[in-house]
């Protein structure tokens, strides 16, 4: 059961069907588990803006920085130019090369692509070293090619899984959580939606109820710490400008979970339009473009703060407790007695 | 009474004992309020880092743009030079440049400047147009040197007053907040003060409470928009890197309260440590410095968080009803009604 | 006489009919030089982009800043909301306050604005500190407010005069200077104007003849120091991403002088294109826009580059020598003994 | 012969006893060079700013970002911590991943690093896909555990070597370059050191004179385009915020050799200060430095400058025809005619 379905609400805008980053229409999520033997607890997770070409069909795209302990690559280009090229890969710290090579080859493969020779691959991150022998790197190119070429629309597998396999969030068993909201006509009618990899600390809130305090379990009473990798999709009409603006709003729904991005955090937001291509070649001189104007982008604000905010403890309620490399155990969240606080606190049913 | 008068709780670390920027040393504040006939509603917060000549004895800051739609002046040399020459002020949004005026007419004046030919004043600002008659522009530079002069240390008057005047901030009457957090010696005993200047919208939560919600007032249901000027102060030994990191977690700590930097926003952090001085002239080709480690930042960075949101909460309490300009009125925030949500949450006492 | 009068050539491309800024269709500039007694040599330089009512109709805009050690007004709007609402305005560093001022009076004061409350004044400054009494603040709002109604299409004077009077370029009398580029047809026939505020150090070389050196007088010989304030107008259709991009490329043709942005420089770029409007207020939620692509900006990088180049030398050929304040003399550039070393290297006729 | 052998002279600064990065104590550089067959011109570049353990004993470091149309990896952790914690790795755009995997065997596999799970790999790269296989991917990481392992003191090769191999530059073939810049005592004795992978285009400019138009080869007449990656050693005790500011007058230098950085070019400076250590762990709570003042960094800007300008030059000369992929041929530079323009200016003895 995800959060909604004991009653819990985050924020006051409505979600989309799946309540999920699949209901910004075309995007697809691919996920491979690597949860093998003794210390191997890693994984990876694919998001594909559309069904197309992305090198030949780039999307429009921006990357907010939260805390840059981290190892993302590909942030410049997409900076420079405004586009995606590749589609999202999550994996573990150090298997970000091994990702970034397969989305080359992926991309190099791809019909059309014959004469690309340049690519950049986005590949975010957040260390498992807790549960996952991450020296060891297990993650190969294979498993990234296999993760893309498994996305696929609909509902989205959460908890430990994909990039979430081994990660830790508040002190319990963290993983992938997605969320969406589509705005009501007036606003718009558009669709947001948030895929998180949630790793890191602070003193968790649901839906504003202090739970981190009421466990005892939060930032410096334990050492808490570690990164968030988030991925907002839109199908609302955004230039990189006001993508980046976007994402910014992301890192704010993780300030609602109780996160606080302490020191060694790794926490990125890219974020991505759906609303219209830029081509890779075009005969014409132009990108002609019809974008929502900025007084009409708060409301996309409020529903990238509140689909962040609910995936991250979205990740929280389907992750279960693990064991891992060298025996370490990490509970999950006992959400039982989670539930009774945010009913004590009327914030659940 | 201050929300923590009712038992209201925000975060997990302990409060300096004023509960203000002004419990980091040596920080004074001075105040001006121009509340005058029908529609001036407006006025100068001033907030002066330390005691002595600013501009010969620069304090290393550093300022995070939240969302820049607003009139900050000051930004690039802060940014550049890591140093902070001027005291802050804060104002409404068409009495900057008066403002601006105003610190140069103080730094040229002061003794021992008498050859200084190029001052960097960092001045923020809200727009108080709803309550004020703000194209009136009824801000002098006298009552900017008058906020100066009489910048004093010890507890910092809340809600309508100075730069708070005629806020307005999710839907209630804004002003002007303050708190602190003092971290335990074993965190490194440090003080983090912040000061808000709160005029912003989005969906209210106090103590993670959606009081916006239970109120009926939240951004989309009405219009709510704005900015909030935060400005952090604090004794720990920052470089201006570490102080733009501190300065990102007060941007956090309005997240936690339920804004959501909406387009009009101009949100804005000016962070300032007082633990050493940048001399303008010395003879030493050097600057030696004892920097706190990037490793020791996360607990200042929640302190950051905490303060910021409560001293938002703290405005929002001390402010009262006003009516302004053309005959606008604003209410203040039911502070009964607000505790006794809060207690049903368990949230208040 | 200008340098192309003697020959000299700067870069590849063809200039504009003026070989101003002025080229650029409807950009109009206005200037106001207060020369009086023995220590007032100051002034205000206006840009007006169009001649409509520019808050109602913005311009997409830009600003880069190259080093930071300036008192710029206005950044953060135009980074964050990627237009600009007022001319801009160049004068002295301690005058900044004053024109951004007059920006608001301007603004406020135009037929259709009477509800506008909020105003983002650009205002850029060098220090004409040495031959200027620039603590005695001698520009007023009526300086800054004649400057604009003033402003006119044409041929714009350059040397000692506007926001130069009182500047100081390389060791010699600086000031304003302009040019400007066309592209061919092919290259998509746009029009780049650069204007520029000469006030700072280096090495200087002229078509790449190391002048400085040739006549001894560059930074760490004798102490040259300083800001320069270029703005760059463009016709061609780009957004506010693609305008940095331009803007960050006058940086270089500052570089291509000499300049060497020390330390206390404070030099930026405004960078607007008068392609398209962003109104103000519309019924349509969306901005319909025809953007020049990615692939095809590098023309006008190399426009930029160049125009602000011969913008810079053309304001030392065109500035005479000055005595000022304190009885400072500046020199101007010995223009003939420059174009002999020019002609012996084969760079002039 | 180098540029200086022929008595071309770049600024006024001295150069280092090596004219080389490797001026800066204790710098080491390596190269792998793979030529082979018909189609493979690509290599390795790695730069070793201390004998050390680099993880353990992490230099501050900044990166700057020209044009961000490339694929360096390892920005945003060196920008939010201020510190470089692996060598510095060039290389061609599509083994960007096998650098940085190689990267992390590296420093894994270094004593005292048993514990390390998070590695922050600083690769760099231009496309050398016209001479080069590039889609082949030929380096792998035991060429770039090679060039590490090779690296040594001393003077550095340039032209066709390492990451240089398959670059070209103004339509000429490009390489590595190096040059440095030794300030007078009287301005801090500092060495500044520059090595440059070049690949880029516009108007090429030797010591100033108009080489690329003399030649009738320049951008827009022919289609030139691309890369410069520039790496920028110093012993002068600079912080990161001082260290940017450095890399910002490498970029500099590319301007004034006549480069564009045009849209398709990826330009990144990445600065190191050999000067002091930032340990990976201590237990002190604090990090004591002695940093060079704001006031005395502008020599160091001219060095950087300088050193940047004739590095890129240096490889020009040094650089010789090749024939690569598909039978794509490269000239070098036509040093004696280059030299003969030079001597008519008066540039070359």
């Amino acid at each position: 059961k995800r959060p909604r379905d004991y009653g819990i609400r985050f924020g006051v805008l409505p979600v989309g069907p799946l309540n999920a980053i699949t209901d910004v229409p075309g995007v697809r999520v691919g996920q491979v588990t690597l949860q093998q033997g003794q210390n191997i607890r890693t994984g990876v997770t694919a998001i594909v803006p559309h069904e197309g070409n992305l090198f030949q069909q780039k999307c429009p795209a921006a990357i907010y920085i939260g805390n840059g302990f981290g190892k993302l690559t590909g942030y410049s280009q997409v900076e420079e130019l405004g586009t995606l090229e590749t589609p999202i890969v999550l994996t573990n710290t150090l298997s970000v090369p091994t990702a970034a090579e397969a989305l080359i080859d992926y991309t190099l493969g791809q019909r059309g692509n014959e004469q690309v020779r340049s690519v950049n691959s986005v590949v975010g991150e957040t260390n498992d070293g807790t549960l996952n022998d991450i020296r060891g790197r297990h993650v190969t190119r294979q498993h990234v090619l296999d993760a893309l070429r498994q996305a696929k629309p609909g509902p989205v597998d959460e908890g430990n899984i994909g990039a979430g396999t081994g990660t830790v969030c508040f002190g319990f068993k963290g993983g992938i959580g997605t969320a969406s909201r589509k705005l009501p006509a007036s606003l718009g009618g558009y669709t947001v939606g948030a895929l998180v990899q949630t790793n890191f600390g602070g003193a968790l809130q649901i839906s504003g109820v202090p739970i981190g305090v009421e466990l005892g379990r939060y930032s410096f009473k334990e050492g808490l710490d570690g990164s968030c990798m988030m991925v907002v999709l839109t199908d609302a009409p955004l230039d990189a400008r006001n993508l980046k603006r976007l994402a910014k709003r992301a890192f704010m729904g993780l300030a609602q979970t109780g996160g606080i991005a302490s020191n060694g955090s790794g926490d990125y937001v890219i974020a991505v339009s759906t609303a219209y291509r830029i081509p890779h070649e075009t005969t014409s001189a132009f990108d002609e473009v019809k974008l929502l104007r900025n007084d009409n982008v708060s409301p996309l604000f409020m529903a990238a703060i509140e689909a962040t905010e609910e995936a991250i403890i979205n990740s929280l309620f389907a992750a279960q407790t693990m064991t891992g490399d060298q025996g370490h155990k990490i509970d999950e969240l006992p959400v039982e007695k989670v539930v009774d606080l945010l009913r004590k606190a009327g914030q659940a049913k």
